[in-house]
């Protein structure tokens, strides 16, 4: 099982298990609360993921690349869903919710878990090789964030060489936009507000224009990676409204610590990248916010 | 030397080829008919690139990522210029123009180097390191075109563990766009047209848009591989308008040869990114581009 609104290393990540399981064996099911993104879908047995346990009873539950057991689904129990529950993840604020933890603070899940085939002499077959290639691929920006090392680097050649197509699966997953998604890019950078010293910038999506352009919001992945991309932005926001609040996501480039930002409006994430959600108009979460980070940097 | 209007691996090899020179006791000088782009000039040295040669007189002239002669300046004679003129370069229409040719159609000619470096035992110090790795992951696209092979990213944790500092470069060339450059984004997105099959995609950018916006010619840079990231475009075409003519870069996914294209158009380049200068107003140049791209692909 993986988190909700799955990313590229949570869906490489549980294939790479169930293949590998499957491989030595083991009957497995593979559960994620949302669908996966159509991005992913070209990912081997990816049709297999489930939305539903159907009330089944399993002798291990093994939660990948979940900070705390509430991102696989806050009504699931999973003590009493399997005898055993493992949690491989890269968070550094994991909360350590299984029997066993194998927590280990690298680029991805998929990362934490070739090493680990490694050691249990797991043979990496192509479709391993590709859903590991592409939860490293995604994870790192691909390869650009300040966690890809040099054996990040060793461990996607040698998954090549496993046979993981690299222009495949990137063509798969960063050429295969919608056109609303473009579309969307351009009003937001369009309509792009910094602050005077252009250290934070940031960006407003009402619902209203979302729908006016068509655009869901899986079009909006990565829409706040490219705002951080301005030369002298420190810390980029997207604001996004939606039906369940108002979704904040923070990117940050070298100072800024915007896991700190999140945590205090109430989310959660990583240094560099996190997000959270907030009930208000977008006009009252974007002044809170926007005084939050100030208190960092302006 | 290298080519006009020049790359990250245009910039980062010739410095690498110029570090190594210098380690082996030679002097140097390093020639660019066109100015260093802001975002290689972090690069080490990259201040000593001249854009004149001062009439002086040189034991062996190296071109490196050049197609032909004239890519470096079609007003240098080469063979007046020194003893011995050696082309290294990776394009596979390159004209052998060199006394001694050293081609090889892999990625980049920074991995050509780093290749030849081993071989005559150069050491491969943090600033050769670092110019090799951002031509290298220029010329692919950050690891993604399909030349990309297991050998290029084991090249690169190799060039890391030498001191290439991976997020730093990816930063300082991905993560340092002008305001201009993303609003200009914005509104090519904004402007973009595809065929009826949504197979061809293509923008227009008039003189008076970019001025409007203060985007100069450099700002441009990734937007057309921004417009091929759509899916089902298999060919992304940006027009610009420039001084000298009307710039059109293309890019093609899986199926069309732009190659190909440009040449029958006056232009070069590779079988995926190649670009043509056409003299003629936006319309006329534009009407003539598509009516040979549509003879490929509708």
């Amino acid at each position: 099982m993986t988190h909700l609104d799955p990313d590229g290393d949570a869906i490489g990540s549980m294939i790479a298990v169930h293949l590998a399981l499957k491989e030595m064996g083991k009957r497995t099911a593979m559960y994620c609360r949302d669908p996966v993104p159509e991005m992913y879908q070209f990912l081997p047995e990816s049709g297999k993921v489930k939305d539903s346990l159907n009330g089944g009873k399993y002798d291990i539950a093994i939660a990948v690349d979940c900070g705390d057991s509430k991102r696989v689904n806050s009504e699931i129990d999973l003590k009493g869903l399997a005898g055993t529950v493992i949690n491989i993840d890269h968070h550094p604020d994991n909360t350590k919710f299984g029997d066993i933890n194998l927590i280990e603070k690298i680029s991805s899940v998929s990362e934490i878990l070739f090493k680990l085939f490694k050691k249990m002499r797991v043979k990496i077959i192509p479709d391993i090789a590709t859903c590991l290639y592409a939860g490293i691929m995604t994870d790192t920006g691909n390869f650009r964030y300040d966690y890809t090392t040099p054996e990040t680097l060793e461990i996607a050649a040698s998954l090549a060489r496993s046979g993981a197509e690299i222009s495949r699966i990137a063509m798969a997953i960063y050429e295969t936009k919608t056109l609303s998604s473009v579309r969307i890019l351009g009003a937001a950078m369009y309509r792009l507000e910094t602050s005077q010293s252009g250290h934070v910038a940031w960006t407003v999506l009402p619902k209203q224009l979302m729908d006016s352009l068509g655009a869901k919001s899986e079009d909006l992945t990565g829409l706040v990676d490219q705002i951080r991309t301005i030369k002298g932005v420190e810390v980029a926001i997207l604001f996004r409204e939606e039906d369940d609040g108002i979704k904040v996501n923070f990117r940050s480039k070298f100072k800024a610590n915007v896991s700190d930002i999140a945590k205090a409006l109430g989310g959660g994430g990583h240094i560099r990248a996190s997000g959270a959600i907030i009930q208000g108009t977008l006009e009252e979460v974007k002044d809170k916010v926007l005084s939050e980070v100030f208190k960092v940097i302006k």
